[in-house]
């Protein structure tokens, strides 16, 4: 029994109550889908139900027109929030780096094997450093320096905005960016940027966290990967993991080893947003599996 | 929204179609069920369908005649292997024993904490040594030593299964009871005698596990949860767990270490046969969150 | 080769220099001792040396005499801070708890099997729920309630210090005792006291953390023990451990699922203290394996 | 208080006496030596001492002449396996791949990064598919495929072991190089070959272990590093690790999950080697941290 080529992900959210599930699987019957995977949770605290449904359109147009009629009723009686996606369009990334390449390295890698279903559009950064890695493989690279002087800061986030917006970008990836971003950058792409901490957030928020980590003698550094809101490493938290560390750990230990889990805890954040598998409910994140 | 006092739990498997979620969801939705979890997973390389539904019966009768008439046809069109399990019938579990009482001791708590929705029948050993610890807890114990002579071993399983069978027992687990079983107990249990081997199978099965891992030199041991068959350590992998070790470890210690680790992996395996969150096809378990 | 039944566990730290080690391993061989393990390390960011030795007292006296004349003159050529404990010199511990029961009965356990190399004086709490689990172990139960009225607490905490200053205890465990000690109990009691917090530190200091892990949408909850000091939640840490949650998890589930997790890190956290592997150093612990 | 810029590192094994420590100490501070590390164990089952020593050489010669004279006798007092190696040595690797790039892109970026401490002198393949890659990083890459007939795989392992030679090798990695190696190769090479095999061995030993795990039903999938011996797949292991799979994944998935694991369980392997942090002895290693 063959993997079909190309499957429509649905994710709703919406009051929880009597037969949702039912209405929806239904409504992709009728339409010639076939569900592959759903996955439905309520959440007792909230009343709220979430749902992502993934199916195999091929009795059906793979098209967002089948999402009108019957659907926007249902849509209206259950007070849904929801989105459809099609797993045959990749995802198109920017990624933001400043000088260290580990971050940057793995996303070229795994969309390089294909395993991402995303494409890097370009990279851009406010250093030089990372030019001849990310031109290498074949993807443009754009320096955007900071100037001196004042303003100079919110002229270059208007250049990387203006390029973002020209490229018609799903999604932006710190990967180590290392600068806060202003409210041009974040106005309107609310679930659309992805940054890397290196910490166990909320645990050491803020700058240099191996360092914090190491001042308060902690026996597990981590890494959280989180959307970006205006509060700074506040947003919501996506994906998270730990190492153990002792006594034996300098803090460029800590800042080694660190790397290891910035990268692949950033890896499988990104993934997750480009399998189209988190939803935003209550400033939290669910992580469909 | 408070959460229900009694749930449906209803496991399916059958070859993949078209149209089971919506069919299956629809079904309750029409006999007045809400759902309020519900798994499904489609292995291509064998084209089997398995699910899992979670549902409030509060519009309908907790009872199991609601699955007859339109069910049975439902089954039939889809040969369904199915059962329906009601959260409120706690399963009724003996427990056979040898002489360590770590994993006899975290069920007898995590039973009495409320937390594994069980009741502990009886609990038997070929050994006397756990007798007060057991009737502490207000538990009967019995006592079947194997005596010398042919055929004593085949005459105390013959007594223990009798004691299994007089006292209507859902589930057999073998924690640490340090004997292979016969057919008198195995026939007609299977998917119903859960066991803690002290190793990550299929590493290292056989006796001893701890010295086996000691000699290879591994860097990880294991604990591996499973379902009793006619094959030693062969049966459908539950849970399994691993704990790092080094050369500092002698096998005291992995035996020590490995304590830890049975009776967390035994303790989780019995949680999900207790939830009904198992299911056996093709030799291995589906263990839905 | 025998395991020898007891040994000397020396601790010191001090200011780097040359030849420590070297004189340190020759002074308790030139006394007969056999050195069974030694780890010491170098903190470079401080020039901070630290050592942990145990050794086989067979061929000398296990007898703090030992560490007199020759010993205190290395002493102060070095300026060591040291002390030297004998491994069958078991700690005595006096055990605060709460109403919740699994860390408390982790430790009786652990106890029980010989396996912490410690006893249990006496264990006390303000609330009686516990008495039974206790004295069932053959261990004194003593309920400290706090009455109403200006003082009470204090009143009852003088009580309880006074209980600990008469059994001569090594450390004051808190399994869940859920109240903040007071200067009485704290003076004098450096490293010496061990509580259990029910999050991955400094993150969800205070109350309810769970709720608070809940709320932020973390990936993975932990727990941490730590020594306790006049700081809330801010003393050295000892141990930390997380294990991962997802959106099918309430609060109830985290506190469920975060108990298994408390009573491995407590337990963890004892024994490196009853071991003589904690060094504290700069408000860090080194602990030694 | 800087961090030397050389150290020597000094691994012994012998049989367990008493004053080894002491006497190894001595020598190393009479030469003008400072201890930074030092971890040494007792394993009382075989009754043998192991022991590794960081030292500064600052204030005498990084000189391998300093291991005569006084040191030799005490080799043959104690009969001492012992090495002596500089951390300013950069170990020499050769890497031999097949197909798949990811853990040879691991190994690169590491010794990119300088965190190995070793230089690369060359990769090797049967197939020409990794040159790109390889030259790109400036690392000289060998096809050596294997021809049709009678001795070819003789005569191409040949010619690998002639590279080898020539190039004064400190170690050879098989970074998924999927040949089995022969006599020519193996000979006078043992602690010298370092390979990573897809499972957690000794499970899943052989061809397509990810499959062999699937087919088992495993919860836990593992990659194991080991030197590399006459009988396939069970040399000493120097690091293991596995992560949690479950009926979602496919082959396929295992496959992808699985190299995530092989890449960091091979680079942990290498860097202990390139540390020499690896002793072995009864046909296990030990790793010192």
């Amino acid at each position: 029994m063959p993997v079909p080529s190309t499957a429509g992900r649905l994710l709703i959210a919406c009051p929880d109550a009597r037969g949702i599930v039912a209405a929806v699987a239904g409504f992709i019957s009728e339409h010639g889908g076939n569900l592959l995977d759903a996955e439905q949770h309520t959440d007792h605290e909230h009343g709220e139900f979430v749902m992502r449904v993934v199916f195999d359109p091929s009795g059906c147009d793979p098209d967002d027109r089948m999402f009108e009629g019957a659907w926007a009723r249902l849509v209206q009686r259950h007070r849904m929030r929801w989105r459809i996606r099609w797993s045959h369009v990749r995802k198109r990334m920017a990624i933001l780096v400043g000088r260290q390449p580990h971050c940057l390295q793995e996303l070229l890698w795994r969309v390089g094997t294909g395993e991402l279903g995303a494409e890097i559009v370009f990279v851009a950064s406010n250093h030089p450093d990372l030019r001849e890695t990310v031109e290498h493989a074949g993807i443009p690279f754009h320096h955007h320096p900071i100037e001196d002087g004042p303003g100079a800061q919110a002229r270059q986030e208007a250049d990387l905005v203006a390029r973002v917006d020209a490229a018609d970008v799903d999604l932006v990836v710190l990967a180590r960016y290392m600068r806060v971003l202003g409210p041009a950058m974040l106005d309107g792409r609310a679930e659309r940027i992805i940054n890397i901490h290196h910490s166990f957030l909320p645990a050491f928020a803020g700058g240099d966290p191996y360092r914090q980590a190491y001042d308060r003698g902690v026996k597990l550094i981590g890494a959280t990967s989180h959307y970006v809101t205006e509060v700074l490493d506040d947003g919501p938290i996506i994906a998270q993991d730990v190492t153990t560390v002792d006594h034996h750990d300098s803090v460029a230990d800590l800042r080694r080893r660190g790397r290891d889990l910035e990268r692949l805890v950033l890896a499988r954040a990104v993934a997750a947003h480009c399998e189209d598998r988190i939803l935003v409910t209550g400033g939290k994140t669910v992580v469909f599996r």
